[in-house]
């Protein structure tokens, strides 16, 4: 079967989208998708950037939050809702997903990505965190203590410096086994398509 | 009929793109479109950019230049060749295109777009522009002079700054008549159908 990684930021309003439709396109499709969190921090940071670029460039930044409210619209999600803060501190998220297995990561991260930019919540609070992984059925302490063992930190860290050597420079962002690179959620179907031809 | 301006920028290579298929899909649509040609400079100048966002992120532009190839190929159109210099001096191209009549400027653009883009040439050499003008049967030398009218000047000016007030911050841009705006060529589908609504 055919496979395709999928990076995605869990503070990224535009990985939101992607993951909230990229199973359904990818079984139709055919394909496998492997879930790949990763830090944009770190990457924005060696591009010179300090923040989001939503918020270093106003114009462009609330252009998008009309962009995300008519997407979220044609997707039939939920109204677009900004979080506090903007962008979130992605890192707990993130640690956990990688504590959670390839199964189980799907699940946790569309509850991460509800919770934050339909809700509003704050994905950086322990509390939410542990609130998404109680209703999954999880054992929340088990699962937030584990985030913080070195293995888990290393493994998201290895992710992080893999999606910078191979030129991520955004998220979300679609890559096939052959290393033919898609940035955006628009450029999924494509991605797949690709993907299906390697 | 329902009308869609495009917002268009010479030296924007997803401009490019949305040129060479803007017609066909707004026919289809049943959508009338109005080409805008403006400056992108005085808009990322204001951003605090001093060059094209291609230019000053290596990793971006790289990835570009593969979307924009891939993008080319499933559409139909030459290779993509990317112009020297780049981002090209767009001035002479967009005041030409603005003495030319509404009728006459789909054309022009487009062969200004395909001699930059698929023959990599340089469209702020009069050269190139004059034979351009000759290929579609224009008076090359009474479209130049008049490209140099202070009238002609004031109106790419007044496009620009209008550009500016709605704030465009890129290009392509669409703006139906209720000033809904959608960037870039990706938007094009959802532009024609909110036009088509309003």
């Amino acid at each position: 079967m055919s496979k395709l990684d999928f990076w995605y930021e869990f503070a990224s309003m535009y990985s939101y989208l992607a993951a909230m439709r990229v199973e359904k396109v990818a079984q139709e499709a055919g394909v496998a998708i492997r879930w790949r969190p990763f830090l944009l921090g770190p990457i924005f940071k060696a591009q010179g950037w300090n923040t989001s670029p939503f918020n270093l460039y106003p114009a462009k930044g609330s252009y998008m939050l009309l962009d995300l409210a008519r997407q979220c619209e044609d997707m039939g999600l939920p109204n677009f809702t900004m979080p506090k803060p903007f962008p979130a501190n992605s890192l707990l998220a993130a640690r956990v997903a990688l504590v959670l297995s390839d199964t189980e990561r799907p699940d946790f991260s569309r509850a991460v990505y509800l919770a934050e930019f339909a809700e509003g919540k704050d994905i950086g609070s322990r509390d939410t965190i542990a609130e998404i992984l109680k209703k999954l059925g999880h054992d929340a302490e088990t699962a937030l203590t584990k985030a913080g063992d070195q293995a888990i930190k290393d493994r998201l860290r290895a992710n992080t410096e893999e999606a910078m050597k191979i030129s991520i420079f955004g998220a979300p962002t679609f890559v096939t086994d052959e290393d033919d690179l898609f940035w955006g959620n628009d450029r999924l179907e494509q991605a797949l398509a690709w993907a299906k031809r390697a």
